[in-house]
């Protein structure tokens, strides 16, 4: 089990040629990195350099995130990208 | 449905060849890249980085924003950009 | 109408050839952009980043701003840039 | 004994080819640089730069970590890298 | 008249072959641009950023000014720098 | 005799062919600078930038050093670096 | 005379090729900048940035500074540095 620190969130990355909701995918023109992801783990949230921060996203959460945002690690043959929770822009419904 | 975490706005992009209102367009000598965009949905705003924020831009207004601002994303065959509401300058009406 | 969130000010730009009052016009050396300009719409200023902005400016001054600064835009044919009050450096009256 | 000041964390290296568990390896098309490791030892915490900070993470922790953080070292020809706690993105158990 | 805003500062150069008081000069190796002028308008101070900001330079002061600073402007002739006050290093008297 | 100001603590470096304790040394694939070293003088702590630091390395500690930190000097033919605490990441014992 | 504002220091740079005492010359690797002076004028401190800040060096104090620190001026045919008292790393004596 993956178990983020503070403000993380684990999202597993949702691959550009799935029929995604509504059919949110990456624009063609960009960086070709998928933006849209599931939330896997979220960490604990509480005091984070200083300040007190809620973690509003939970498991399962489709969310959009920042494309340059994250490091990647791989489970079991899946991608798993490790954000901050500011990194997710939108949770997708 | 996209629901904007925190200060995020999702923005509608309006392309340079429309007739804007009071005709706002880009200056063609900019990176051709459109300034104009209409709110489609707001975050909920709240205690961000330890500071209250309040949101003022509503769903339907006509924005101005920061030009290297935001992260773009596709739903439906149309182009979105989710920014901070630091980053819209103006409102027009 | 234009309306400026928070501590953003429209500028419009006057023109390098134009006769300016006290004849203040750009060194030809620098960029050739020119710095100087009148105030056309104000943000309203308040609680911003935390901290309380009052707008100092006001619609029709005549001011110097830093030349890297602020968003260009385009209305009736006429260009504009949204800055950051703190970037106007100065008033010329 | 390597005893870490404030919030730092040293971190022994698990080798991309070992069997982590659960098959936690770093992607290959990374910069092949391994970001599971180990804690060895933590530094005590208490107010850092002003802001109190407990650390979370205890030695024998599995942890993955960002990958462009820290300081390597090598002991008895062991490989060592010394990270903020902050640097530690996850606990994997 | 040209009023500079919060802790704006307004300064003419004194040029490089001037023979200024005690002879302070800029080094021949150096980027060949002044660093030494005179006051000539300063802002009214007061809470800028969250803090409050006393003005000590005085219209007439002959300072020394960080070479990096300012955004210049012309005026009858005359080239101005605004800097602000902090990049004012030292008055020479 | 050399005194540092604030959070600065003198450093006079391990040679990397020494046999330190533990047989610590930089990885051969580093850029071959050491980073461990002995302190040789440390500053008074106290207010330093707003917040209360407290001085917890002593003269003799063996501590291992952020290899880009710090300030090279040569006293009686040895080398020092002058870092600030915060760049010690550990105590070696 | 020069009068140094906020927390600036004057600094009168001691030439490489001098026998300073201790023999504390810069290393010849280095990019050749001599970093020991002696400080000529001292700031008055007080309140910079809403923090409080003492000026602890003394006129005539020899010092080692960051060497990529201050700005350049000439007096009388002599080189000075005027650097923030954060740029003094130690006192020698």
């Amino acid at each position: 089990m993956i178990r983020p620190l503070f403000d993380r969130v684990v999202l597993s990355l949702i691959e550009k040629e799935d029929k995604v909701f509504g059919g949110i995918v990456l624009p063609s023109k960009s960086q070709e990195q998928p933006i849209v992801a599931q939330v896997v783990a979220v960490g604990p949230g509480g005091l984070i350099d200083g300040k007190d921060v809620k973690i509003v996203v939970k498991v399962g959460d489709k969310v959009v995130f920042s494309k340059f945002a994250g490091t990647e690690c791989k489970l079991d043959g899946k991608n798993y990208i490790i954000v901050r929770q500011t990194d997710i822009l939108a949770i997708i419904d």
